[in-house]
């Protein structure tokens, strides 16, 4: 079979799509086709996880085990969540808006948590400078960074009833249903297809009709549905005409297919004139403060800065849930570097790490192993392409892992070359493996000096680095000199523009002028806001190349930008760490790590006779003062059952007051995933569980060394 | 003097502006006149603080004391703030956009410490439940709520120039720089006029010319000028018609003032249809979520929830810096409450906190002086409506005394009647003392069953608590009867809407139904959706008062609303904490609490010999460790001058590597405002630092005790 696969599935929420002013998202796809491929395969995930930033290529080999979908009960999972208040489509009292969720109690909890870890794991452990811009953005800033122009997807509408559709999605959706109406005329069930799931997924395509196809078709339309991304709006709109694609509700035609900008757009101040939008990311306002933040560090380089808030996005039809949404927590670090040394003091700390990496040399082969190596190593042989991007990448890892991602559903993916645009040196995203497939989850990229770039030139405001030389640099160059005292009486007003026009010209550009000034014995120029035919005489300037000195080097240094989407990295590890206990009547157990658990303690009163009182009061208060957040579970369930409910919830520990207690002042301390018990007295049990969830935690078995193992009634 | 003072300064920013159903924000002022004010220094007043809410009567005694700015520098305080990017001008390089402002990794450090610190003391000490809802909110929700009609100010534009005013500062201003030129003409100065000042608040009038008014003018201006937030619109164009008031920079005509809406729009979703608004305020997302809340709390209550996050207005013309912006950051909590039971099991813990109160009857007579009684006093006396208020204005006390806020500078402003909606029981407001004048920072007001009830009426979803009865209750009440069998067959498809109207009528309503019915033996009612006269005989329907036990009740819930507007906390703390070290060149001090300092530790090597190194690595390593921010300062500057750039930062301690460290290993620890040294191991050192900063942190006599005390060479 010789097709061409879609490699790039940028997704706008992540920061690759800033690299797009020349590789659109649209139209990136290898030339070359990987052979031995499994289009069945390819086309049975793309069914179930096309919402995401996937990567769909997969090879005769290990096909099923690298690419199997983690047996997940999603049904039970979203009942917990839905049921616990995890989070929930907003605004459901009023029918909800797609792409908008609430974080709920635990949600919240769980999200405040991470971006605890985050802060003291990259802002304090690495001494980034953190600042916090506005999300309302000026349109001149998002014209300048290419989101006005790129930031953007193909929908087509549908001019009778006004519905719209994103093209790609109804494309898939419409091909996919008819695949599976062949199927089933030929007598065969179509694999995956969970009616209940269809349903709540509220597919376009509402029924799906029997009809058998030609051997032909079939194999075109897996054909597209293996590339559907890489597709561009005017291709897609030639599909739609070949493959008679309408509206699948009414039959009637639809518009071709159209760009649609995902920003949000507002109107700033009363006039309404100062065209504004919602920030798609929360770089752009790290780069516009390069200045500011290389002041703060009194001038030192490297240096990172960070930021974490939402950036908004505004979904032509999201789903998928929390991985696809309109509006979104990111945390973003800016590691500005000089671009001639991308060493990294820390390297050697993190050396060792070991990653699981799909380079893009495998990629390119249809294939899609991992390869576990150091991270040492791999910068060693240049597959990563530097050491700092290499220790992020490292660091990326340590904080994932940290938070409770599973390290074998964790895997860094480096872009293909037709992903990145031409400046960028390397970029590599950390996926997550969900039951909607690999999810983009840290994208972390060397940008280069492109972003600087961009909004010194607009702004005319230098971002840049001066580097005072240990022996100054002997430097050839144009210069251009004016005789102000003939220059200013002749240009008058437009001096000032015309010598700053001068001033800002490349050497390549000094050079043509340099040239036409000792043909023409004059240059003509073209000034914004003067004129377009600028003379100037000889006896007024003078371009020459000359020697000089320098002892200060000016540069604009690089970026690498890892960027973190919060609510992903939140629903993935929520999906890691969920598991149903066999042994008792199939109860759920979130199992998050202490320091990121919504809730580190649950009190429970034995009974809820008033003798208990008291001292869950005193726990209460000693785990308040010692900043641990915990819950009183007072009601009248049975302990095993309100252990339960907390084991739902993720709640590590318990500690049981019983009649022992009131005697003896001791209590029981349980531990959430193995149910294991041991007993102390208060100062003994509260000590222990400050162990397990401080800076550092330790083990159970550490943590409750000395303590007296308790064995409980059954739960 | 017998003027009408203006008594209600709402802010849109702030919660009371959800009120104004009934009360309009422009049109509330008292009706009767206070005595013995002092218009002159109203009027003053006026002039350098009208920009945020503030109080301006005052009567003649209290006056000076109780009304005087604070004598702070802020152009130094300003400076500082710059220099040491606290917060700068957001898009600065692209010309900035007023009214949004970039936080610096200072201020980002101080924001999220005191998000911390609130976090801790409402959060998790009262067991709140925490959401985090999207700032994007569709239409219909914000016009149940009253902010798509009521959430506005008063605009004018000058046809020729495209130029917009907000029309209550325009007529402030002009009206002041006439008063301003009145006095040049007679020779006398005006009183706290700074020309600098005057520049960098980009007033619209820019020249002031000395022209000499009339007495009677004079007073007449002064009297407007007193009451001139609580003009409407057309008293304002009246007052604009009447003294001639036009575009000051080109004495242009001005169309008549227009009401402008305070809220960003935007377009959800492709269509373009779906009207949304960025939300003016966090409170809506915990309304709707109401039901989902309860169930968390196991349906107990009372209950509490909070939300922190960025809410936004459309200020036509901000100013003041970071007290009026386009985009802040607000902390709230809506406590729900049974309204007949508002007392608060925690009320005895905090009765004896002494407040400083503003109450509605001093400000009713015309003066401003605080009375400092404890909360249990103001409760008893019914000066504070109810416990739960009071309970809440005491921890909201506690909760600015901990991040720094100075007693003195505090009071708690009572809502007068007239500025109250008709159904609030009772609001406070904590207002804060700046440069500025008395800021209001947060808000706490009683705002009954309001917002539930029109979220329910709108939605059909009930929005109550169900609370089971000890006793059952006998209730007599008007009950709906329909015969089914006739009714269905009669009415068909509208049968449900009818069936719904007639059981969601009040008991006045079905009063007077069952009157109509016997008298006319039918009724005849308007149904939306089915017409209006519907007829309903008697054969069908029976209205008749019946007697029946009860055993639930249903109630729902009243909402005791605290509402913080960080960023105002934020600066007005920044202003009690500032300060000038007088006796050395003038340093800048800012004295934050050891608890949102945004660095804890400062780490000085005496000099940058190498010896040094590595004893300040493991000073980094071990403060990391214990989760103590740190800062190395290893410039060459001298110590003293480092030590002062980190006054400036308001870091707390800071610690010195000296030749004796690397003999004996031991360190010296300064304090910030008193400049003592002690010095002690590293180990001793980092456990006083750990012990001064972390919660119910204590004080540098307690924490150093056991150190020895150290002579520093002179800073």
């Amino acid at each position: 079979m010789n097709v061409r696969l879609p490699l790039a599935f940028l997704s706008p929420q992540f920061p690759s799509v800033r690299l797009l002013a020349t590789c659109s998202r649209r139209v990136c796809y290898s030339n070359t086709a990987p052979s031995g491929v499994q289009l069945q395969s390819v086309t049975r995930l793309a069914s179930t996880t096309s919402t995401c930033k996937v990567v769909r290529i997969s090879s005769s080999k290990p096909a099923t085990s690298a690419m199997s979908v983690p047996t997940i009960d999603r049904d039970s999972l979203d009942g917990l969540l839905k049921r616990r208040f995890f989070f929930a489509p907003a605004f459901d009292i009023y029918g909800g808006v797609s792409g908008l969720y609430d974080y709920g109690p635990p949600g919240c909890a769980l999200q405040a948590n991470i971006i605890d870890v985050w802060r003291k794991h990259f802002v304090l452990e690495e001494d980034m400078l953190e600042i916090d811009c506005t999300m309302l953005t000026p349109y001149e800033v998002l014209k300048t960074s290419g989101h006005v122009d790129k930031f953007a997807d193909w929908m087509c509408r549908d001019p009778a009833t006004g519905e719209i559709f994103r093209v790609d999605h109804l494309v898939e959706e419409v091909l996919e249903s008819r695949l599976k109406g062949d199927k089933e005329a030929r007598g065969e069930t179509a694999e995956l297809v969970d009616g209940a799931e269809e349903k709540k997924r509220k597919k376009k395509v509402k029924e799906i009709k029997a009809v058998k196809l030609d051997d032909a078709v079939v194999a075109e339309y897996e054909a597209i549905l293996a590339k559907i991304d890489g597709y561009s709006g005017p291709e897609l709109g030639e599909l739609m005409l070949k493959h008679n694609i309408v509206n699948p509700a009414t039959g009637g035609p639809l518009s071709e297919p159209l760009e649609f900008n995902l920003m949000f757009e507002t109107a700033i101040g009363p006039s309404g004139q100062l065209k504004g939008y919602l920030r798609p990311e929360t770089a752009q306002g790290q780069f516009l403060n390069f200045n500011k933040l290389l002041e703060s560090n009194n001038t030192k380089m490297p240096f990172a800065s960070a930021s974490i808030g939402k950036s908004f996005r505004n979904e032509i039809s999201p789903r998928s849930g929390l991985l696809r949404v309109r509006e979104f927590l990111m945390a973003e670090i800016e590691h500005f570097v000089d671009p001639r040394n991308k060493s990294h003091p820390r390297f050697p700390d993190v050396a060792d790490t070991k990653l699981r990496l799909l380079s893009k040399g495998t990629q390119q082969e249809g294939r899609t192993e991992v390869t576990e190596i150091t991270i040492g190593e791999a910068v060693q042989t240049g597959l990563v392409d530097n050491e700092t991007l290499g220790y992020f990448l490292a660091r990326i890892y340590m904080f994932l892992i940290k938070v409770g991602v599973d390290h074998n559903r964790l895997r860094f993916r480096q872009h293909m070359s037709n992903e990145m645009a031409h400046y960028a040196a390397d970029c590599w995203d950390a996926e997550l493996q969900t039951s909607y497939g690999w999810i983009e989850c840290v994208g972390c990229a060397d940008r280069s000096a492109y972003d600087l770039t961009v909004h010194s030139k607009r702004t005319n405001e230098k971002l840049i680095v001066r580097q005072s030389l240990a022996e100054p640099l002997t430097v050839e160059a144009f210069v251009v000199e004016l005789d102000k005292k003939k220059f200013g009486p002749k240009f008058k007003k437009d001096g000032k523009k015309i010598e700053q026009f001068l001033t800002s010209r490349t050497q390549c550009e000094l050079e043509d002028l340099a040239n036409e000034l000792s043909e023409k014995l004059k240059i003509t120029v073209d000034v914004e806001g003067v004129g377009a035919s600028v003379e100037i005489e000889k006896d007024i300037i003078s371009i020459e190349k000359k020697t000089r000195q320098e002892h200060i080097r000016e540069y604009t240094p690089n970026v690498i930008e890892p960027s973190f989407g919060i609510g992903r990295i939140l629903y993935s590890l929520i999906e890691h760490n969920f598991w149903i206990r066999p042994e008792s009547d199939q109860r759920a157990v979130l199992s998050f790590p202490p320091a990121i658990a919504p809730t580190k303690v649950l009190l429970v009163p034995l009974s809820n006779n008033e003798a208990f009182e008291p001292m869950i009061n005193e726990l209460s208060r000693l785990l308040r003062r010692a900043g641990i957040p915990a819950k009183v579970d007072d009601s009248s369930a049975t302990i095993g059952r309100r252990y339960a409910r907390n084991d739902e919830l993720g709640t590590p520990f318990g500690v049981t007051v019983d009649f022992q207690s009131v005697q003896d002042g001791t209590v029981t301390l349980r531990e959430r995933d193995s149910t294991k018990q041991v007993r102390g007295t208060l100062e003994e049990v509260i000590a222990a569980v400050r162990r397990m969830v401080g800076q550092g935690a330790i083990s159970w078995q550490e943590g409750t060394k000395g303590l007296a193992s308790f064995e409980a009634a059954s739960e």
